[in-house]
């Protein structure tokens, strides 16, 4: 039995008369062919990477598995139509927060029709597209059991500024997510998200590399899927950070030449979210100087030195795992005891430790690892 | 006593009743002012250049050196008119090969005029800056005493296709400049020009790690010129290849975003520098399969490994500097003693001598020490 899809966060939805994507309990996908040249350009697409010699081993996995084309009823009733299966990107997932990225300042390409490359600059310019070289195409931040996902409009997601997408890139990784205007996003799960050998960043490193690299593709109006689960995190185990490339209806043949639109809009990410991690004092950091010294030692690296003899102060951090608080700005990491507090600190001790010298070192790293002209 | 510059590639030139760039004896370039925002731009950013901290001293260098502005008489006989004092980057230069490559599938910020937007999104759209991500404003390649400079229309050098850029980046530091289509550029010059630890490609990583960080400018319409002089590396000197930013009227603040624009550009056009560095069979080496193996030793490297055996042959290699012989495709090294030949192989050793696998090594050298997101 096809159903809608729990996590979609951009792009058209299933629903009364409306014709969009939907899943099967065993983890496919099911993305409704569009039924002009886009729906045969996606097919060709899928179908082209198994036996293309050109993606190393490693950037595989950075594409969805591709199951074949399938008829099955629209979910708009209309009947059957043909469906792209692919992978499931939310399988197994418990709340994940999930940010849709379309890459490139420029999402069509030189071969467009006119009447195309119209509809796509005015959107452009009217989006983050234009002065970022990316925009959020939608997204959903997981708060809580009680207050859910934090899910902003696709619209008022497109229509960030870029000072409303350096906030929203923290936010995502904040454990204070409300809707609070005041509230300054705390990056707790900077580092093990977007850090680390295994994280966003690292990952968008090595598709930098290869982007540098490969002429084989131009990517217009493709996204990259960014994908972890907080309660993983607070749970100090791995928060499953993972990016994905999707849509691929407006793919064209690189011919020689790399894609720079993609290349170029993937490095202002990449800058956006290295400022993260290594300028820390944009997160809410400030609450470690307002706190009760006495009762715990909190550096700007949010390093807790002293798990002894914290207790649960108004700007308190707390590490005694059976007796978590969710602080307003807090993270909820036992939901059976609750009470409130302001300015809460994460206790996730996994992202704590993580210090931010360890951040860059993790980077550098990487850097040379993955990157250059190869 | 100020005059035509004489190795100008681009922009509007001085002439009668024509308003253009002079330059004096003492190497000193001037630019008229554009009467609009243009001109104002571009003294505020030369102007800010000296001290601005945001730029590294080892970035500095690719900038002219500024001396201020300067009334003087207008080459379009209007009278005193204000203009940029800057560096001639052509001063001490003797017969040099240039290029002036304009960076960016964009050449209008997000903040100019409807009208602008239009005449220039024109222009990138019939050119190659939109497929590329930069297009190649004019140039002149130096072929030898008699033939002089082959300059091609600056209309004609924006209009290149894909596969003229590419070819024009090899005839660029090949020796073999004819306009004979049928001559495959030999690509001489690429290991000693475009290679090398201080060769072209070193310099546009350095420029390219630069703009992977620096969020300070957004640089539109701006080029990179490339110089260098083929004289010298018949010599068996070092061609004093270099590049040079220029051409700041559209400098815009960065305000905290990389200028992934320019990035973009820069990475395509190294992407095409690299691949000609290390995929010689695109270049005229096929010589090598047809010479006289008795006669000499070449290897798809152009390694010359016997220099005692070689002789003036139909595809011969040439390497006794005093008795140097100009082919219809060869190098010019000695002008007193040209008798004519086909398919001559460069005799200039130290090019040669630069295998294939060197220059790879050089560059992953390069990468790692001066790339990255830092």
């Amino acid at each position: 039995m096809l159903k809608v899809p729990q996590h979609q966060v951009a792009g058209h939805e299933a629903g009364v008369g409306k014709l969009g994507p939907l899943v099967d309990e065993s983890g496919r996908f099911y993305k409704p062919l569009q039924g002009d040249e886009r729906g045969s350009n996606e097919v060709a697409f899928y179908s082209s990477l198994p036996v293309n010699s050109g993606i190393p081993e490693h950037i595989r996995r950075f594409f969805p598995t591709f199951y074949g084309t399938e008829l099955v009823e629209a979910s708009d009733g209309s009947g059957l139509l043909l469906h792209l299966v692919l992978e499931d990107l939310a399988l197994g997932r418990v709340n994940p927060s999930i940010m849709d990225i379309k890459i490139g300042s420029r999402t069509w390409a030189p071969e467009a029709s006119e009447k195309y490359i119209e509809k796509c600059l005015k959107k452009d310019r009217e989006s983050s597209s234009l002065p970022l070289g990316f925009r959020i195409s939608g997204l959903q931040i997981y708060r809580s059991k009680e207050l859910g996902f934090w899910k902003p409009g696709k619209k008022a997601a497109q229509k960030l500024s870029t000072e409303e997408v350096k906030l929203v890139l923290r936010r995502f990784v904040s454990s204070n997510t409300l809707n609070d205007s005041d509230s300054k996003p705390d990056c707790a799960f900077a580092s093990t998200v977007y850090g680390g050998s295994t994280g966003i960043l690292s990952q968008l490193l090595e598709l930098k590399a290869w982007f540098e690299d490969q002429t084989i593709f131009h990517l217009y109006s493709c996204s990259i899927l960014v994908i972890f689960e907080k309660e993983l995190a607070l749970e100090g185990k791995s928060p499953g950070a993972q990016i994905k490339l999707i849509d691929f209806a407006h793919v064209y043949e690189g011919r020689g030449v790399i894609d720079h639109n993609f290349l170029g809009g993937l490095c202002s990410l990449i800058k956006f979210i290295y400022k993260i991690l290594t300028a820390p004092s944009e997160c809410k950091i400030e609450v470690s100087a307002k706190a009760d010294q006495k009762n715990l030692t909190a550096s700007d690296n949010a390093v807790v030195a002293d798990r002894k003899n914290l207790s649960d102060s108004d700007n308190g951090v707390e590490t005694d795992q059976k007796n978590l608080t969710a602080y307003d700005n807090g993270v909820v990491a036992d939901r059976k005891n609750l009470p409130d507090s302001d300015n809460g600190v994460a206790a996730d001790r996994k992202s704590l430790t993580n210090s931010h010298d360890g951040v860059v070192d993790d980077h550098k790293h990487i850097t040379y690892s993955v990157n250059g002209v190869s």
